[in-house]
């Protein structure tokens, strides 16, 4: 049985991890702001990371994905605030400089130092108040909950957690609370563990733990150009190198799941403006790709998410994303539940007391379930609901 | 050259067409609230329709699809406040009994009265007050604009033009203000023309000018189950029948396309909440549809949305969506416009004034060029902004 998340738990929880973070000027300044952090291990590790898929994407990422090419990293450089994207060449040397500077001080290869930007699209990173700033990164062991933090950008709280399995410990912050709709990863997560973990298994793992946790959120149906999911793996605690056929593998892997499906749950309910956490399970699929794409196609729709914010079981509106989607159905089969009540089945309206399961959708969290009665394949997934409040930040974010 | 829609015009203006609606009480009372209307010609017509894709769709579609197998039609009559959707099979009968009323009470055969339903997905109509309402039903030549607003539901305005082409008249009318991101139709529309016109010819042409119009707008992507769009041709107004090969093909062709371009505008300016129109050009595609594809995802993106809603130049939104579709773009020739202005060109911000350029953006109409560099193909289309009152609406629509 795998062990629960420990909330208070985060990249740092690890043996030999230490982060720090500082403000520096980029992001407004308020109470707690960070916008500049570290992540070091205090050796090198195996690493993997799974990138965005939006090909305009931001200049960090192409300089991980190529430090990345020999499965090693031993530290992490973030700024918040700009996401040096659609910077053109200026945008790849700023990114370059912030690794050396992060190199030079912590004393580790530039080549295993990756970069991440989160923020404004367009904008230029103010190279400056970057380079003040990083004299003042202490990492220590401690410093896990303030790097999470220098992550946030309209994020109302910080996304961290650790979980044990063995011997070992894993551990990670995730931030995103907008243009959150992950193709192959979710706007920024960092996970550690204490574990030798072999290079190819860990890319494997961590591919697989994404699709079934930040690739199954939206908040709003828009991919990042700076989604980043990293897991270092440094083997401080000792043992044998987990690789596939290890005893270990499972356990690793069970945590791997639990850790990145907290920390993409935990995103949802940050979502911008978001009052509710939905989470939609599919079921009688005749495909799993098509139960995922039906997960996603009702966690973006306006009206599902406007029917949710307003606690109204106008199931109406999810028969119609049903109908519209491409998946396999068959219809007469097809049934619909919201928190537990049958609201469609046999092609006509069940019968249930709209006032009742209207009271029951006014909480933190409302499930729906689809069947789609043409195979035995099941997805899940997470969005949260639409609101004025959505709207407000996001009509007033940039200017 | 073509004429100039006239928005005082609609679907009675074209000769031999009457019209007439009533409040029966299906929608909730109010000042000049109508919810049942008929629409019928003199004489028998050609007619086409294109339906929604939205494979669980409304009990009238069906009845319709088979009605006009036939190519020919006579009347139309509607409902408004319920969708009949997702009704079983009491839904189709409540709906043949409604052409059979219709049929009754105007001498026209069952087999050519076509029926719809707009509103909420999944209640019975409410039988015994549509007979009552069927009564008062009296058509006139100058009924159209009551007909007009006979179909709204969230509408704030009714929606209805007519065009001179030839010595022929086209007219028509639109509703649909939410739920509108039309496959293959729009949400309802109807229209009608006096010119004599061969009723396989009036369906290509139809759906050539839906392809252009309405299939070219969204305002929240979500497809409706009732989605439809109705032409009929009385040829009332004399003179040969017109076909691909005659003279007055072009004419025809270009009177249609841009009545329904005029509608489709009108339906977006009127959407739920909106407070500008946003109008995309996709130029440089590689294929139409790609160029397509890539305005439905611009006028889909909630980050798009309530940034033109905040009049808040955040270009960065709009090359975000370019980056993660799947069209082909040369990525250092792409370049972005709103309002005329240049804000992203070889791979970098455009320097431009961004005060001057949010006042620009307070207008009704807000225009985006997106240049893909990859071939000749374009599309335009249209969206909205997204606003808090759209999620006032659309979370208290229902209960």
């Amino acid at each position: 049985m795998t062990a629960e998340v420990d909330p208070s738990g985060s990249a740092t929880s690890p043996a030999g991890f230490k982060a720090a973070a500082t403000y520096c000027g980029i992001k407004e300044a308020g109470d707690g702001v960070l916008d500049l952090g570290v992540l070091v291990s205090d050796v090198r590790c195996t690493a993997a990371a799974v990138f965005t898929k939006n090909r305009l994407n931001s200049a960090p990422i192409d300089l991980d994905r190529a430090k990345l090419v020999d499965g090693r990293a031993q530290a992490i450089i973030l700024t918040s605030g700009i996401a040096n994207s659609s910077t053109g060449q200026r945008g790849v040397d700023d990114a370059e400089q912030m690794a050396a500077w992060a190199a030079e001080r912590t004393g580790i290869a530039s080549a295993d130092v990756l970069v991440s930007s989160t923020g404004v699209i367009g904008h230029f990173l103010e190279m400056d108040k970057l380079e003040a700033g990083m004299g003042s990164l202490k990492p220590s062991a401690d410093g896990g909950v303030a790097f999470a933090r220098s992550m946030m950008t309209t994020d109302t709280v910080p996304k961290h957690g650790s979980i044990r399995f063995g011997d070992y410990t894993l551990g990670g912050c995730a931030k995103g609370s907008g243009m959150i709709h992950p193709n192959m990863a979710t706007m920024l997560a960092y996970l550690t563990t204490d574990a030798p973990v072999d290079a190819a298994f860990l890319r494997d793992e961590l591919r697989l733990a994404v699709d079934l946790s930040f690739n199954m959120l939206s908040i709003d149906g828009d991919t990042s150009p700076s989604d980043t999911v990293v897991l270092m793996a440094n083997g401080v605690a000792g043992g044998e190198t987990i690789n596939a056929s290890a005893n270990a593998a499972d356990e690793f892997r069970a945590a791997l799941q639990v850790l990145c499906t907290y920390l993409a749950r935990e995103m949802t309910r940050d979502a911008e403006g978001a009052t509710r956490l939905i989470t939609i399970n599919v079921t009688g699929a005749a495909e799993e790709t098509e139960a995922r794409q039906l997960v996603r196609e009702i966690s973006t729709s306006y009206l599902v998410k406007t029917a949710v914010n307003g606690a109204d079981p106008n199931w109406g509106r999810i028969v119609a994303v049903v109908g519209r989607s491409a998946v396999a159905i068959v219809e007469e089969s097809v049934h619909v539940d919201i928190c537990g009540t049958r609201v469609f089945a046999n092609r006509e309206p069940a019968a249930f007391n709209e006032t009742v399961l209207s009271d029951a959708m006014r909480s933190d969290e409302v499930v729906i379930d689809v069947h789609l009665g043409a195979g035995d394949a099941a997805a899940t997934g997470w969005g949260c609901d639409l609101t004025a409040e959505y709207v407000h930040i996001n009509a007033d974010y940039h200017t």
